[in-house]
């Protein structure tokens, strides 16, 4: 990947129009330009090319993952990525979630009239660069301009289409009694990289969102002929929700340990200034792996081999025991049961 | 399709919550509320079951379509449709322009906090009449909720698959002198009926927007054997966009007679009052058909015999002129340029 510091100039006129104008969004003149000059100019890739309604895609496989997300994040940049490159990462890690080699991302921005074009122009330049970091290509978008007041700067969506390559099934079903749950990295540097920022929080070194795309380290456990059983990644609602989720949908009791589970100490520090529990707050670049007890080392061996993975973990075991649920054992050996977080403390950090 | 104007009760116990809260977006208890029992019902199919980070099909082609639409329509209700069975024909109608068959949506909603969870369910209800009317599943979709002043209400983004199972290419660069240029129907409606709302404007009768799904009529053409070189859905910018895009892409003069284009006259009465030119008014149930000029009669046939299609037109002819451009000759005999509209008219009417 070249430099993501750089960013080089800005393709539309910015003397000329230094702001987004609901005129940009209306189909007509200016649309044409911003989508010409600056999306296709930047997303440079044949399918790209016929501008048609809808592009037409040459699948490799009858198998194939498809997803969304829209992104809402505030502020739009932040430690260790923005807006664009996240509404990559995000999408890409949710096709690499089902096993997927992601291909295809669509995007969609809403733009709020009064956003400075050159705001776009990183926004957009940085999506391209995660693209091809990724090995995705953005095939097919869609721009729209709400007035000022009505949006916030810009909102994201991208949908994504992998392809399954592989027999294996990885669902939350698929998760039984035996499987070791693994986490992928150390959890909950996103969340606080945003917090962070909007709190005006200073701490010796800046904490870096963890956002990247895993379909890298995906990719590596498959080759290795691990049985995935499930893979989920931990963004909004964090580590917790994601164990709730897989407990309630397989119907299976997810015992952790609280002192395995990998958190920075900077990102500890600043949970507990905010009155955070890190096991709450989000990642973009992390995930829990389910898998028989069996391999568990062996997949760890092969998570901590890849980008962001020195920090990963074997943190706990699904259990035969009813009623389905999660338990935490505290660093004290208490043992208590983890419920799904209401969803109130951390607004737009996806 | 059922009574469209039924709505069945909301699911979610609005006394508890009548409003959209912050944390309806943010990945807790809430939030799996919120999906489980209003999307996960309304779009109810076994694709969506798994509740996985992307879903999982099977292709019966190697061939798709793949697009994407947001839509942030303002009112979220208007005559003849809403914001939620708009989001679901506009990307249904961008996959047909590709001769596709459409089959799968995704759904992408970024809610303002404090919209009513009613008004919401009236929008996910309508999306799953227009997504079974229209022969697609919603299979996977994101909730995203936005501070009180920093949305709009609701923005849907609809991504689309679809597959090709035939053998015609449906691009601009097929469109070639020789051709005749028909429309599907009668245009302007969709844009005039918002806008007669946005305006408060009072006629002997409601203009109803055009929003339908059109892959039955483009099906049509296709089963008829017609050479159908392109199609273009009148969206933004209206006919007039639609001919100066294809003229640019083909690089062909594209010629249509005022006479000929059929706009109602209480569209036409409409947009008299509001100064504006029904060329440039947006459709959501119009398209435009490139063919050769032999077959156009027949092709006027089958669209005449269409929902929505008994105003279809032949409108003009692609010429072998140079530069490329597209000539308007008016009722009174004179011709002139259509250029391109600037794109200032209409904000937010898709």
């Amino acid at each position: 990947m070249s430099n993501p510091e750089f960013t080089p100039a800005c393709p539309i006129p910015i003397q000329q129009y230094p702001h987004v104008l609901l005129a940009h969004g209306g189909g007509g003149r200016l649309m044409h330009q911003l989508i010409n000059r600056m999306f296709v100019a930047a997303f440079n890739n044949p399918l790209l090319e016929p501008q048609h309604d809808s592009t037409v895609l040459e699948v490799p496989s009858s198998k194939l993952a498809f997803t969304t997300d829209s992104y809402v994040v505030r502020p739009l940049f932040f430690p260790g990525g923005n807006i664009g490159s996240m509404a990559v990462h995000g999408t890409v890690n949710d096709l690499a979630m089902s096993g997927a080699r992601p291909l295809w991302l669509s995007a969609g921005f809403i733009i709020e009239e009064g956003l400075p074009i050159e705001t776009l122009w990183k926004i957009v330049h940085s999506m391209q660069q995660a693209a091809q970091a990724s090995g995705v290509r953005i095939v097919t978008g869609d721009t729209k301009v709400v007035d000022k007041g009505k949006g916030d700067g810009v909102f994201i969506n991208t949908s994504g289409i992998g392809v399954i390559e592989h027999t294996l099934q990885f669902t939350p079903k698929s998760v039984r009694p035996g499987d070791a749950i693994l986490v992928s990295g150390d959890i909950g540097r996103h969340g606080m990289a945003i917090m962070a920022v909007r709190e005006g929080l200073e701490f010796e070194s800046t904490i870096e969102s963890d956002s990247a795309p895993v379909a890298g380290t995906v990719h590596a456990l498959i080759e290795a002929g691990l049985e995935v059983h499930c893979l989920r990644d931990a963004t909004r609602g964090g580590l917790t929700s994601v164990l709730n989720e897989i407990s309630e949908s397989a119907g299976v009791t997810l015992s952790v340990e609280e002192q395995s589970i990998p958190v920075r100490s900077d990102v500890r520090a600043a949970c507990e200034v905010l009155g955070l529990d890190p096991m709450q707050v989000a990642c973009e670049g992390r995930f829990v792996v389910f898998l028989p007890a069996a391999q568990a080392e062996r997949a760890l061996e092969i998570l901590k081999q890849q980008p962001g993975g020195s920090a990963a973990a074997i943190i706990g075991a699904v259990l035969d025991e009813r009623p389905p649920r999660v338990l935490l054992k505290s660093t004290l050996g208490v043992q208590r049961i983890l419920d799904m977080p209401s969803g109130e403390q951390l607004p737009r950090i996806c």
